[in-house]
């Protein structure tokens, strides 16, 4: 069986990175609950939110992201019972490829190169089921799909859903 | 109809980048007629093999690979008729997943960042047809299949054979 793991917001704590930056920047107090419903640039003031939009642009963003709680012992269980991918939607930036590379060497070790999946739209995956926390990820993938509960997701529906990696332990162990 | 095409091999001239390379680093004259039904390494004397393993890892080796003649032209032609993805497989070597990207804007910018996808093995593609010069590739492939002529396959068998992009033009267009 075939798994599909998103890389950010998913195992790699991208949502609050922005928020640390964006609190670093301008030295404000920002927190993830006064973002729940939204992407972090929608919860800063419109002078800000072109300054959170580079955060992805920036050098060593990607690289210095935290793993999501429990997404490496969890996945590490899985990866002995399936064919476990990470796919992510990285070719925007072509800055974070290498760094997305190197994250996973440090974090994900026993995820091999050969299972590693870099693109744009993930509508050209085939396999048996995606864990992603972009609803329009999981809607085009014939397979099961999780949405994995993300702040600016707490609203979306139509997709079963996942709210940490110890649900997903549950679900699928 | 969504049409998957490889990189190396197929639309970067990567076999003679590895032959140039080689020539210039021992002041060889290595010829691509030499290397008929081999992998350039597998043409040059046993010292000297490491050396042509080591060019995937040489910085700017993918950057500086010529387009192979008339992909541009055809691959341009049958974007307006398929949706066309790159599928690369990359992730063996992280500093080649930003020269791939930056290759890819200056000789297909036509190919757009969400049509590009790098990747280990390619058996989680879904689509229609795979064009590849590796048959390993094509093997696992659920649709359609092209082996692109490299010097390295020119004894496979078992898959359509494509020799050049006219000839792929004239099957496809």
């Amino acid at each position: 069986m075939t798994l599909f793991v998103d890389m950010d917001e998913v195992i790699a704590d991208t949502y609050g990175a922005h928020i640390e930056k964006y609190n670093q920047e301008f030295q404000e107090s920002l927190t993830i609950e006064a973002c729940m419903g939204k992407e972090v640039w929608q919860s800063v003031p419109e002078a800000h939110q072109e300054s959170v939009h580079l955060h992805a642009h920036t050098e060593g963003f990607f690289l210095n992201l935290k793993p999501i709680d429990d997404s490496q012992d969890v996945l590490k269980a899985l990866s002995l019972k399936y064919e476990i991918y990470i796919a992510s939607a990285a070719m925007q930036f072509p800055n974070s490829l290498w760094e997305k590379s190197i994250w996973l060497d440090e974090h994900f070790p026993f995820i091999h190169w050969k299972n590693r999946i870099l693109c744009g739209n993930k509508h050209i995956l085939k396999g048996d089921l995606l864990i992603d926390d972009r609803s329009y990820n999981l809607d085009t993938f014939n397979g099961r799909t999780l949405l994995f509960t993300s702040p600016h997701n707490i609203h979306s529906n139509g997709h079963e859903r996942a709210n940490n990696w110890l649900e997903i332990g549950k679900k699928l162990l």
